[in-house]
């Protein structure tokens, strides 16, 4: 952590910056190892380019920050203080120019806490950070992988759970239900976003609603769901009939199949991430089905389910080992249902691995 | 709806403001009656003083806020489309002043989102319409307050399921797995936030992490968990005692449950807000637990699971009917654990009603 820490000062020297204030759970937990959910509450690190940094969080999760290993200085305010006073004086043993270059999460940050942030100082200019924290957080190391691979493994197990309940005339939620269960039985506490079991025509929404909507014969099944291990995030989407498959339920699992191959076959140290998800959009263009993959091949993964970097068509960066991200093409029509198909994928020497490991042949499920 | 939509109109004219953007989940659902969750994609609502409004969202969300009753216009695109020109080309249709005078949401919108904003204009100035939102939200109307009981029932259900599944060595984890089940067979998709359910000594901790704690003898055991229903949140927490009390767990119990009394006493319409807190924390500091009692006694509750407004002592506003918040007093002994009764209360004509409605005897549960 302390190493995170010091590529945050060294940046800010190179960049001559005073201090930079990093507020997000999820960059405040990648500095400090601290994992805390404040809710509306203030929490963040002021990180200066020489000198210690220091930790701003409610009173009542002082100890929690010092059990995770924080052991620099800490601001703390109970629910009746103002804890831009006790960061102003805290601040005034700094010795800090003026004006004062300030970096901050400007993708995070609210346009309030930035105001209340400047009144702290003379004169202020504000940069980001945004960007440093991405280039840090984008190449996984061994350990961030074990973990992440952990992640994959209890998503895995989500899907088999999933698949293990259906039967005729049960509801999405009471999948849902049975997946979650199963899952904290297990040990996960949160799932990385609220879980989507979708069935038949419900499925064709790309981000539909789970509901009280019964299984039938014939129907698509999408599930999509991940879980948060450890911090870190994970993602996944399978897609099945249940009891009896039509001639274009199969034509549309098998183009989103193959599209999906083409997608990993670009995946390499060296491709450009856009190259993804074109590859996957020609071959479901070609099929015909161009208009019904209307979202991106797929996100960053990590300690955020979407994070940087983004896989549109338009991104020209380049893929590099460590990478972790999702690739998930998708058709969705509107009467028929939806078919996505997604893993987790990180970049090797060579290739890719992938971290998810369900099996994706098609596949009709009798009960 | 639409009525909603004249109200900012109203204010925006009112104040020589020449529009609005509203982006949070909750405010656009207030606005529009659509529910969304657009994750880092953007979403929102311009409102202009006058003239009709419109939605930006992504593509894929388009049918389901058609669905939800939107039918002004809406800009939509792709993940390959920059919404900020689309949204320029939509402005240009508008004869707006310059310098513009524009209101946002402060204390949700982000920097970066700001910064986009305002270079569509030529020169703009920017206020905030965050006090103007928790006005219009603050006092619930009669259909906002059958869906509030209705959340609280779920809640009430969620301690019972809860209380039920306690048996020795049982870990937390599994009985969060056994609540959150039965309450998704009931058609709750979603918790308000992550279920607690603490024992013994975990729960001296007002923000503990439930893990694989197992329940033994003589466990306080702290719930505190909230549904999600029709986009509004409940949160109730109750502390019972496994299988045998000692007297300091009765005395700690005793203090916290009449502490809470106190404070309910004060709930009726012209009543400060800070003298909710004040009553409670009295109470407990003349109990001599004053120093165990770290957090304010409670917050406002709604769309949001902590909305406006904060119950802290220092808060000179008053209340009227129709507001609705928690109540939650509690006391921290990291040894011995920790006790936290919460109800969720409206303000009536005369007084108050509690929303939830589990008991609050002193409970040991034997099984």
């Amino acid at each position: 952590m302390k190493q995170r820490i010091l590529n945050v000062q060294q940046w800010l020297s190179t960049n001559h910056l005073d201090l930079a204030f990093i507020s997000s759970s999820e960059n405040v937990f990648y500095l400090s190892g601290f994992l805390c959910e404040p809710h509306e509450r203030l929490l963040g690190i002021f990180v200066f380019s020489s000198g210690d940094p220091f930790l701003v969080c409610p009173t009542m999760e002082v100890s929690q920050a010092k059990e995770a290993g924080w052991d620099f200085s800490i601001v703390s305010y109970t629910d009746h203080q103002d804890p831009w006073e006790l960061i102003r004086l805290k601040m005034s043993e700094k010795e800090i120019n003026s004006p004062t270059k300030m970096a901050i999460e400007k993708e995070f940050l609210t346009y309030k806490r930035t105001e209340e942030i400047s009144a702290i100082f003379n004169e202020v200019s504000i940069s980001s950070i945004d960007e440093k924290m991405n280039e840090l957080r984008v190449i996984k190391s061994e350990e961030e992988l074990t973990i992440l691979r952990k992640a994959a493994y209890f998503a895995d197990l989500g899907i088999k759970i999933g698949q293990d309940a259906l039967k005729e005339n049960i509801t999405e939620l009471e999948v849902i239900a049975s997946i979650e269960y199963e899952l904290k039985k297990q040990g996960i506490r949160e799932m990385s976003f609220s879980t989507l079991v979708l069935f038949g025509e419900k499925s064709g929404q790309p981000h539909g609603n789970p509901g009280n909507r019964k299984l039938r014969k014939g129907d698509f099944v999408l599930f999509d769901l991940g879980v948060v291990y450890q911090g870190y995030c994970s993602d996944i989407s399978r897609t099945v009939v249940f009891d009896e498959a039509n001639d274009q339920q199969k034509k549309i699992y098998d183009t989103v199949y193959k599209a999906q191959l083409e997608a990993l076959n670009v995946c390499k140290p060296g491709a450009k991430i856009g190259d993804i998800d074109r590859a996957a959009r020609k071959f479901i263009g070609n099929a015909g089905f161009g208009e019904l993959f209307p979202h991106r091949i797929g996100h960053g993964l990590g300690l955020n389910v979407h994070e940087f970097p983004s896989l549109n068509e338009s991104n020209l960066d380049v893929l590099k080992e460590g990478m972790v991200f999702t690739v998930e093409p998708g058709i969705y029509d509107e009467q028929l249902g939806g078919v996505r198909i997604e893993d987790d994928v990180v970049i090797t020497a060579n290739g890719n691995e992938l971290l998810t490991k369900s099996s994706k042949e098609f596949q009709v499920i009798k009960k």
